[in-house]
This record gives C-alpha cells, sequence and structure tokens, in this order.
C-alpha cells in the first residue's frame, strides 16, 4: 500500500542578500530556476502534491515551479514569523490527512531524491520526525544532531551547545519529514519564546519526543544541502551542480579534456565517444550524438549535433541550428534555424540563418545567408554538392541547386539552377601607380593633422 | 591629533626567479603593476608619505608607483645587505621625524589597508615595533611569532627554532610599524653576525625589547601575505586577487555563472543585477551598468555598456566602445571607438570602428565600416532606424541618414539621405550547366597532380 | 658497466568502464596517447628495450607506443589472469637476460623517469625487488607498504590488514623493478590460490624474501602514480599533466594571468617573457618565442609565433601558420599555411590561407583569400607594404605586387602589379525615398502574414 505525502516547499524568501530585483529561488542553476530543481527532486522521489509557500514574485515562483508530474497548489505566506510559521501556513493541504510531510526549501536547489526516500521511510519505519542532516568539516553556525541508540534526541543550535556537543560535525539541514497523521498536531506546539520570537521547525525533535515519538536523522551529502543567501553561494551551487553532471557525463562515456571550462544546461544530452575540448558552454535544448566533436571556444544553444559531426573552434550554434552526421562549423560561424547536410562545411566566418545546406555542399568563408530585410525573415535553399564562394551574399528568399556553383563575392538575389555558374561581381580594374600616389596623399594629409594640432 | 607616518616601501629586489626583463614589481595583478597594489593599500590606510627603495628599473617603478594622494620619494639601494639594510636607505626621510614608520613590500602586493591600519594603531598604543603575522597550517620556512602576555617576545627563525617553537603557527610577513621616533635608533642597532652577513630587519623585536620597549603582533589573513618570487606564485597572486574582486562583486548583487572564468581588472566596474556567463574577460577601463547580460566569450576593454544591453557571445568590445541601452553586440562581432545607439543590433560578423550608430538601426552579418585608408583614420556616421544589409562595406569618411536602406553586399563611398535606398553592387548573371564544366576540369587537375607525384 | 634493462609495460586492458570505442591506453594526455608518455619516462630513465603487453587495439596501441629511441616488441595477452600472468607473456624476452625487469602500465602515465630511476638503482644495491609506492592521505583500498629497518617486508592488501596496517599511508603503485636474472623464477613462483583466482605481481615481495632476498620500496609522488579506469580519472589525469607543465613553464620565465584557463599539448614550446592571457588552448605542434603575446581566446595549432608577435584575442592560428616578428592576427581572424611579414597586420574578420602576406602589410577587416575552388587550393601571394581594403576576396593563384592598394569590397582574381590601385566593385547608385517605401511594404507583409494565421 503506497503511503500518501504531501510536499512542503517553503519559498517565500526575501532574498535581500542576494541585492536582486527578483526572488532568490528564480535565478538559475543549469539555466534553469533553482526552484524547479526542488521540484524535480520532490517529484524523482515519488511525491506528486506539492503545497508552496509563496512570498516575493509569487506569481513567477509558482510558473517557475510548475513540474510534470506534480499538483502543485500555493500558499501565500505574509508575514515572517519562521520556519515553523511558514509550514502551517499549508495547514489546509496539511489537513487533508497525508501519510507523509516532507518539508524542502526552495533556495537549497541540490538536493536529490535519495535523502527525501530515505526520510520518508524512515517516518514508514515508525518515526515521527525524520530529519535530513550532513556530515561537515566545518560545522560552525550549524544546529547539531545529538543522536543516542539511533534516536535523534535534540537539534543543539550552537550558542546552546555544550563543547562536547560543538565538537558533532553532524549537522541540521533543515529538511525534514514529519508524520502526517501527527503533523497539525506537533506544529501547533511551536512556540516563539526565543530570543528572535520566531517559530522554528525545529523544536519539532523535542516536541515529538516529549510525546513519546520517535525522531531520527537520516544522511545526505553535504554538497546537496548548501544553501542560497548572496550571488556568492549562487556560484558555489551552480559549481556544485556542474560537477554533478560533468561527472555523470564522463562516466558515462564522454569524455572532457579540462571538465572545469565545460559549462552543462539541466538539459544537455551528449553521446558516448563524444569528446569535448576545452571552454564549451552548452545553453539549453542541446542534444549531441555520440562520437561527435566538439571543439574550443564554441557555444552551442537549442542545437542538435549528430554523430561524426565536428564543432568548432570558434562555432556558434543557435536554437534551430540541426548539424547531420559528419558536417562542419567552426572557425567564427554562426548557424541559426538552418540543416546542415551530410557532410556539408560551413567552416570559416560564415552566418547561415533559416537555411538549409544539402549534403556535401561546402560554404566558402564569409558567406553570408542575408535573411532579414529589416522586418521579415526569409528563408535560403542550398541543393547537395555545391560550391558557395568565399564572401558571397545570398539574399532570401533564393534558391541554389544542386552543385550550383557561386562565384567569389558575389551577390546572389536570384534563383541558380542545378549545375549552374552564378555570379554577380564587378570586373576587376586597375590604375597602375595609383596606390603610390594615393599613399604620399594620405601622408601628406596625415602630416597636415599632426602640424594642425 | 593625527599622528605622521612614513611608509617605506622595499622594491629593489634582482628578481631573478622571475626569469624576466623587468623588474617583479612591475608585474601586472588584476592589469596593474604589482606596486600601485601596495601603494594603493598605503594610500587607503591613511598614509601620503612614501619613500621607495628601488633598484631595478627604477625610474619604470617610480612611475608604476606613482598613485593619486601620496608623495612618494625615491631612493636608490645599490648594495642588497638585506632588509634592515634596505630600510635604512630611508635614512633621510625617517631623520624628518614621522611618529610611525611603516615597512611594506613591492612584492607583496595584496595587502589591504586593514592590518597596516592595525600596526599603526599598535603603535599609537604604546608599542615600539608591530609586526604584521599570518596564520597558516603551513609555517615551514617562516619565521613563527612568539609571543606572551600579549607581547611578541621574539621572531625565530625556522633553523633556530625549539620543536614546540615549530608547531607555532603564527608567522611572520616582513611587514612592519616601527616607532618613528626611536626608528632610527632600533635600526642602527640592527647588526650582520649572522651566516649571511645581512641586516635582518626581524632583529628589531629583541632590540626593542632590550631597551626596554614592546613589541606586538597583529594579524592579517594569510592570503593577503602571499609574496612573489617566480611566475607561479605570480599566477596565485593573480588568482587571490581575482578570488577576492569577484566575490565583492557577486555579494554586490552581480550573477556570475562560473566566477572562476571571470577576469577583472583592477577598475572594472559592474552594476547591480548584471549578468556574466563564463568565459569573460575584462580588460581596463570597463564600465557595465546593471541589469545588462555579457555571455559567454567577451573580450571587453575601455568599454561601456548601459543597462539592458546585451554583450556576446563571443563579442569584442574596444575603447570607446559605448552601448547605450537595449543595444546588441554578439556573434563575432568588434567594437572600437563607436557609439551604438539605443535598441541598435550589431549581431554578427561586423566590424564597427570609429563610428556612431543610431538608435534602432539594424547592422547586417559580415558589415564592416573601412576607417582606415592605411594612413589616417576615418568616421563614419549611420542615423537612426537605418538597415545596413548584409556584407556591406561603409567606406569611411561617409554618412548614412536616418532610416536609410543599403542592399546586401554594397560598397558604400557616397553620404547616403535620409530614407534612401543605396546599393553598389553587380548585376547576378548566370552561365548553366557551366558549374559542372569547371568542376570536371579541376577534378582532372587534380589527378593530374597526383599522376605527377 | 651499464646495466641492462628491459621494461615490460602492460597495456592489454579491456577499459570496460571507460565505455570507448577504443583501448583506454590510445586515449589522450596532452594531446599525445596515454601510451605514448609511458614510453616516453621509460626511455628518460634510460631503458632502450620494452615488451609491450597488448590485448584490445593491439595494432593502433603499438603504433602510439612507438617512441623514437625504443626498441619495442609486442605480446599479446589473450587471457586475464591477473598482473602477473600479464608479466609472464614477455617470457621470452625476460629469458634474454636482462640484468633488470621494470614493470610500467599503460594506463598510468603520469609516471616520470625519476622513480623509474630510482627503482633501478635499488636493484644496483642489491634488492630483488624495488616496489614504487607514494604516500596518501586517502589510502583506503590500496595496498599498504609494511617497511621494517629499511626493508620491504609486504604488501598487505587492506582487506587482509590490521587496524595499525591500516594506518600506514605509504601505498603500492604496481609499478616495480625485478632482479632480471631471478625473475623468471621468481614469477613462476607466483600462484594463484586467492578469492579471484588470479595471479598478482605483488606477491614477488613475499617470494623474494622467503628465497633469502631483499625487496624495498622507493618513492614517487601520489600525482604521478593516478590511474585511468574512467574519464572522469581521465579528466583528473589531463588536469595533472597540465599542471605540470604550466608550473614548469612559468618558474622558466612565462607569465599566465590563469593558468588553469591554458591548455597546452605535449609539445609545446614557449619562450620567456611570452606573455599568455586567460583562455589559450595550444593544440599539437606550436612554437612561441620569448616576449611574444597570446590575448585570450585563442587557439593554436602547428603554428609558430615569432618574437613580439601579438596573438588575438579570438585568433584561430592553424598547421603553417607562421607569424613573423611583430605581425599581429586577432579580432575573429584564421591563418592557415600562411607567412604573415614582419610587422603584418591581419586584424579583423579575416581568413588567410595558402599564403604570403608581405612585411608591415596591412589587411583590411573581413578580407578572405579565395584558396579553395571546391577541388584544389591555390595560393595568394602578397607583397610588402601592400594595403588590401577591407571586405575584399583575393582569387587564388593571385599576386599582389608590393605598396598596391586593393580598394574595398573588391574581388581581386587578376595579379596586380606594384604599387597599382585595382579594384573590382560597382558603383554605388541610390533612388531617394526608396528605403521608406519598402519598409512600408515589409511592414505590411508582415501584418498580412500575422493576420493570416
Amino acid at each position: 500500500m503506497t503511503r500518501t505525502c504531501l510536499a512542503i516547499v517553503l519559498a517565500a524568501g526575501d532574498s535581500t542578500r542576494m541585492k536582486s530585483s527578483m526572488s532568490k529561488v528564480l535565478h538559475p542553476v543549469g539555466g534553469r530556476p533553482m526552484i524547479a530543481h526542488v521540484m524535480a527532486s520532490i517529484a524523482a522521489s515519488g511525491v506528486s502534491d506539492v503545497a508552496l509557500v509563496l512570498g516575493r514574485d509569487a506569481e513567477k515562483v509558482e510558473r517557475a515551479a510548475s513540474i510534470e508530474g506534480l499538483a502543485v497548489e500555493s500558499v501565500l505566506q505574509t508575514e515572517r514569523l519562521g520556519t515553523g510559521h511558514a509550514v502551517l501556513m499549508a495547514k489546509d493541504a496539511i489537513s487533508r490527512g497525508y501519510d507523509e510531510i516532507l518539508v524542502a526549501y526552495g533556495d537549497v536547489p541540490l538536493i536529490t531524491a535519495a535523502p527525501l526516500k530515505a526520510a520518508r521511510e524512515a517516518l514508514a519505519g515508525g518515526a515521527d520526525v525524520a530529519v535530513i542532516g550532513f556530515h561537515t568539516q566545518n560545522p560552525t553556525g550549524y544546529g547539531r544532531l545529538l543522536v543516542e541508540n539511533g534516536e535523534l534526541i535534540a537539534i543543539r543550535e550552537e550558542k546552546d551547545a555544550t563543547e562536547a556537543e560543538r565538537a558533532v560535525t553532524w549537522c541540521n539541514s533543515g529538511l525534514m519529514a514529519i508524520d502526517g497523521k501527527k503533523a497539525l498536531d506537533l506544529l501547533s506546539r511551536i512556540g516563539n519564546q526565543n530570543a528572535k520570537g520566531e517559530y522554528y521547525l525545529t523544536d519539532l525533535v523535542e516536541i515529538a519526543r516529549s510525546l513519546g515519538g520517535k525522531a531520527v536523522a537520516v544522511d545526505a551529502p553535504e554538497s546537496e544541502l548548501t544553501g542560497c543567501n548572496n550571488r556568492a553561494e549562487l556560484a558555489v551551487i551552480e559549481r556544485l551542480w556542474q560537477e554533478r553532471r560533468r561527472h555523470e557525463l564522463m562516466v558515462s562515456g564522454v569524455t572532457m579534456i579540462a571538465p572545469e571550462t565545460v559549462f552543462l544546461s539541466h538539459d544537455t544530452v551528449i553521446g558516448q565517444d563524444a569528446f569535448i575540448e576545452p571552454n564549451v558552454v552548452f545553453g539549453p535544448g542541446v542534444t549531441v550524438e555520440g562520437g561527435a566533436v566538439v571543439h574550443a571556444f564554441s557555444h552551442l544553444e537549442g542545437a542538435h549535433v549528430a554523430a561524426g559531426a565536428i564543432v568548432g573552434p570558434f562555432a556558434r550554434l543557435r536554437p534551430g541550428a540541426n548539424l547531420a552526421e559528419g558536417s562542419k562549423v567552426g572557425n567564427f560561424c554562426e548557424v541559426k534555424k538552418a540543416e546542415i547536410g551530410k557532410g556539408a562545411k560551413v567552416n570559416h566566418l560564415t552566418y547561415i540563418g533559416d537555411a538549409v545546406v544539402g549534403a556535401d555542399t561546402n560554404i566558402g568563408a564569409g558567406t553570408i545567408t542575408c535573411n532579414y530585410d529589416g522586418v521579415n525573415k526569409h528563408e535560403t535553399k542550398i541543393g547537395a554538392g555545391a560550391f558557395i564562394g568565399s564572401n558571397s551574399s545570398l539574399v532570401a528568399p533564393v534558391t541554389i541547386g544542386d552543385g550550383a556553383l557561386i562565384a567569389s563575392g558575389s551577390v546572389i538575389t536570384e534563383d541558380v539552377p542545378a549545375d549552374a555558374l552564378a555570379f554577380g561581381r564587378a570586373r576587376q580594374e586597375m590604375k597602375p601607380g595609383r596606390a603610390a600616389v594615393i599613399r604620399e596623399r594620405n601622408l601628406a594629409i596625415k602630416a597636415a593633422k599632426k602640424a594642425g594640432k
């Protein structure tokens, strides 16, 4: 019989130390709002009902927290009277009588499903409260988890701790699971007789025990419990997240010469035996198939790179770039909303936008698809086995047939049939000796300017 | 009553381990010579008189050390007989009778004002000598600060230390403050009866105490006291400096996805809610307003980026680039000495130099302002709401009016009035089937070459 | 009298955890197959004969392991019965009667010559077996080296270790030297009476001692003994290798602002007082002379950069790029198989391939050498003191004389004599007011499209 669970996610913080025009939980990690990471882990832990406690930017946070598979109800916290008070904002939802209540935080985004499951299992095993803790070398400032005979007997705040208790390195993360049937009663007993006059969720441990109940602690890696109070901490969270994802990709068979210089998004997919050089940025929506190579200084977004394709160095793939097998895009080339056919080459200083490039076609250096007239976008279609001479301008809409040849430096405004040669450029003229004359004149102007100063 | 202070900065080192053609203290940290950092911290600590002890590259070092608000007098140290001897090079300055003497080092550039002030305050509080120390996990090789009842009783060199003394982790940085009225007497008592025959400034502690005076130690973070003897250490200093500045910016409200890949200069200014992607290099003289976005792989120097402007990826902003609100420069574009108007777009493979681009103007891919004739530079003026077709060449000096339209691939040599259409390109011609013929011919040439080999 | 030595290199692993289509030892470190690093260190330790024990990808590994100065014979290991068994694959070679046998591993590529020499010297000093060990803070999982009175008495596997033995932090690397005359006898005594039924080379220590022989341990830095089992470990090895090389270059007088962002190849050469900005990738075959500057975001491969030359930012130097003194290539420029003369400038959005550029010539922004006709490559020769106007296309084969001037936007198909002016571009035409008409028409199209949707 499956036990029902309600997750309560606290996301009402003021975020003042973030010094930001938006709520802390909206800041991205791996290109995705922090709050969405928390929601995804909750879903992965088998929970489907969430009460989201909101404050600042409530609508935006609600939208960012909307994850497939989760039923989210929002409650607004207008006063800030501590975590115990915040959780009770979800009183109505709790009252529906779940077996378990799981408390998570919008600004602790690296939590994975495993410790959430462990806390839930501890309840199933008879605990009233299961606190998620972490071992740390620097416990200073954290509440210590005091455990005796397998039971959590208290969470001791540092200021109240004895020297022996301070030596404890297992600390409270704030995340916990609570027996759903007893939760309202337990929560209602939290008092605010303390220095700050706040209601602390951590009091639940001693409250549960005083009623004859049982509290336990379950463990999670410290890295999963890193919280975010300012943007330096946000950067630490981003780094930890990136390290986790890079490691997953590497052990799955992706080579990264310098993983610390490869930046992934939450949805980046890279296949086995892909080879990623240093300094590559993956924006959202990128798929790189196995065996592809991404050279240094490449920036990919919304792009698909097939097996055996070569990207970079200095490639910029924008949304809709679709590189077929064995194609190449590199050396200061930008591709947007374009199919690059099998074995086609876009290799130097080129812009391809709103286009189809056929198989084995060679796009010369400096080629530009002129896809925009200042108001509308137009399409360029280039056939297979074509050769576009360097520095050409292809004025869309325009179609260039299979095997066609465009002379270097041409402006192409009309369709070019298959196997035709097209050019649009002026004949070369020369003035013998004139360069020397011009140079003398320019030098005289320079000298005059200098004298004039 | 303000106490007077003379700072003595030792900058005469040979720098042989730097293997450099210039003095160590001229090597840059955050794009500014090391010595200038030391001078700036001295000024920030409230000191205005400095005696600079010079050796190699004296003139260049003097120039690099010239900081607003400091009166610097230089003295040359021709012999190298130890730190005690070096400080005495400033005998004349000391003789003027300052209340305090502060000794700093040109190759310890990360020192901030705080410990310098602390050392000065210790003198004001009655000490004759106040040594700046640091706590370290690896004290090996450093002199240990031996403190009893709040007084520094000796600086013990490692070779002379007992096992108990070696266990001390508070170490001597070499920086110190000395009672200005007693300084000459104390310094003159330093002897050179030691293995190297050098005069050690550290002897002052025991000399002062032997005369009934008092020595104390004040603390500074280890990172501020990192010295520079070779370029690997220079790189460590650069890293520590970058980490400090990045952290300051992040806690002030700047987002950096990967701070360790963002390189700042000493004068970089970035506003709140600016968003900096990985891999951005800020050369000197850059201001980024709040709310601007700098995408990956951007290199900025002497540029100003207004609120809401978007830079990169792959943008190169050179001195005089001035991006107005909501403008965009990216994707292999270079801007130098140019105003980019509100909402204007310079987005693909473009060079804009010595130019003004009006509001909402769109610069097509591959556009080049031809600003140089080989001798002189000329200006390009583009109005508001204009549209420059891709791959155009704008031959300066040239003016393009508001709302003008330049056809793709044009070479523009004459002024274009407002709302006019201008083109300068040849009509397209075609030779049906000719591409196939040329291809065959080229393949035959290739085959012949191969056969000839 | 020189002692003879045979190195046996084990390279037969299945590499399954690499999840790779090729053998682990072929994966590159510093741009060179892992196995080649091992071979180079063996050669540097004074050994010239190697028996290479192969499995997967035998031919490719053999080729990658082929290093000048080494005579390599390959033996195939078809069964995998442990390290003791693997070494005996080289029985024939051992039988030739070397003084010393040295055992190394294809997937431990960071080993240097020093510990190999130390192990060999230990044999010369009377040991039968000399094991290379490393000190580590995390010995978990490694066999511990148990030493008494300077002799190695056993290598204790963790599972068999007492608590006291587990506290030992000196661990077995697997590398060892064995008395060559006794090797076959010792190796033949290794049994497989253990849990996995494998023959363990480490048994040699106790076997040698049981026969009255002597075993010793010699030390190597932990970093040199890092092994590679998956691609995350491969990335660690790459990082350690890069750190080693960067450090060597820095202490030799190369400045790196951010060494952790500079990626070197095994054969990168950089001279004293060269200045390397952040984010530079050196592919194979690059030489940078002293005093050159490489700015950020540069990618060099097979290139030579002379003293005083300036590269980048955003430069792409490909094989055959040869930059003479004081030349400049940067800002989205690509150079391939080309000589850039003294003081010549290639500074903006340019492609120079198969070309010679004379001294002091200025290549305008957006210039393209059209070196490829779709089948064959052709050469462009540009003289000294020439000026190539921006956005020009130079259609190879073509020669441009000294001091010649190419007008901006020209397509040049015929040779240009010295000091001549050449242009190949259409005259500018204008249609007053036409831009406004076109704009209105485009806006109407846009509105119609939108309405149609």
